[in-house]
């Protein structure tokens, strides 16, 4: 195997351990979501946990990273791998550290009655697992278009959090009791609202890996 | 000059321009938390028209620590240099969102009366601020004994959080017509703590920096 080929491999497994890291936070997400609406607590404890193997790789990844830069002088695309590479690994860790909340708010809740059965913060944390599946497959294939439609999706989050919103301020109007709740419930909204921004950022590192071209944000 | 010579005058130029935008992100957070506990709806429109510069700032940031990998072959504590650019080039941007974010609710407030004389938001602001010129200055002089006191800081925020948290809570529950205003300043208090956070991880950057060392998070 001559040198390049060696270091496209390494290049093709950096990429592969942020497509890995993805996955374990996608999950962390889906149990942070499934035990706040089933009120499952020993779910919620285990995304608690597991938020440690999360820090963990971000900080491999990133170890990945300077050793590659520090191999070889990358240039171009290569370099970009790279850069890109520790700009995603923030925003999973990031992701992964909301999946953490949510969790905590779980904990925090207990079995107390839910103010109502759950509905839209399981469709946004849906339409989230939706945006970052074709994310991370839009990053593995360098599909621009797929990471363009991502971008667009974040507008469907935005929409349902307003709407999660507003029903959350309704019913701690109508009955003070529920405030406290309604509240945790709210940031629970937020961080998934936020979960949707960091995916969209990622498709934005994709576009910028395949184009070399940065999209502004906002 | 060496080309060792001018390439230690491009790190420090790196160095520099993160320092200039934790200038601007700090006038930023001053400036977003002056315009809410005055209502002043042009200080508002001031951070929300500035954040294209931070975000500016940032992607320029970026590219000159992809040039400089480029440039050289970087190794060590050079290479240490333009890593932990790339990361806290990141939480700034983030800090300056999160200033964005709060001017966002001043101008949804409008001249509405506030519920009461803002002081512990005011007081949370002013920690972090002073933790960020902390942070900012243990970067610069490499000093990590100064890192560590503003990684200590951070308990303090934490703490204003948890008070102002459950001070709005009681006011909503007394007063159901306070509910939107009082989790819209709920959300203030939420990014300034978010704030101090991101603060943290430039202190812990700056001792890694210095020693090579990762901090675990949490």
């Amino acid at each position: 195997m001559t040198v390049r080929q060696s270091y496209d491999l390494e290049l093709e497994e950096l990429r592969l351990s942020l497509l890995e890291m993805g996955r374990r936070v996608s999950t962390a997400i889906d149990d942070a979501v499934g035990a706040l609406a089933q009120q499952r607590m020993d779910l919620a404890q285990k995304v608690i946990e597991s938020d440690d193997l999360i820090d963990q790789m971000e900080i491999d990844i990133e170890d990945k990273c300077m050793v590659l830069i520090a191999r070889q002088q990358p240039m171009a695309r290569d370099l970009r791998i790279i850069g890109t590479g520790l700009k995603i690994t923030t925003d999973l860790e990031r992701m992964g550290d909301h999946a953490y909340d949510i969790a905590k708010i779980t904990l925090s809740l207990g079995n107390q009655p839910l103010l109502k059965p759950l509905v839209d913060i399981p469709r946004m944390a849906q339409k989230a697992q939706n945006m970052l599946k074709a994310a991370l497959t839009a990053y593995i294939n360098l599909d621009i278009n797929l990471a363009e439609e991502v971008c667009l999706a974040d507008d469907g989050v935005d929409h349902l959090y307003n709407q999660v919103f507003r029903e959350l301020l309704t019913f701690m109007m109508e009955d003070p009791r529920k405030i406290t709740q309604a509240t945790q419930l709210l940031f629970v909204a937020r961080y998934l609202e936020r979960i949707a921004d960091h995916i969209t950022n990622i498709a934005e590192w994709t576009i910028y890996l395949v184009t070399g071209q940065r999209r502004r944000k906002k």
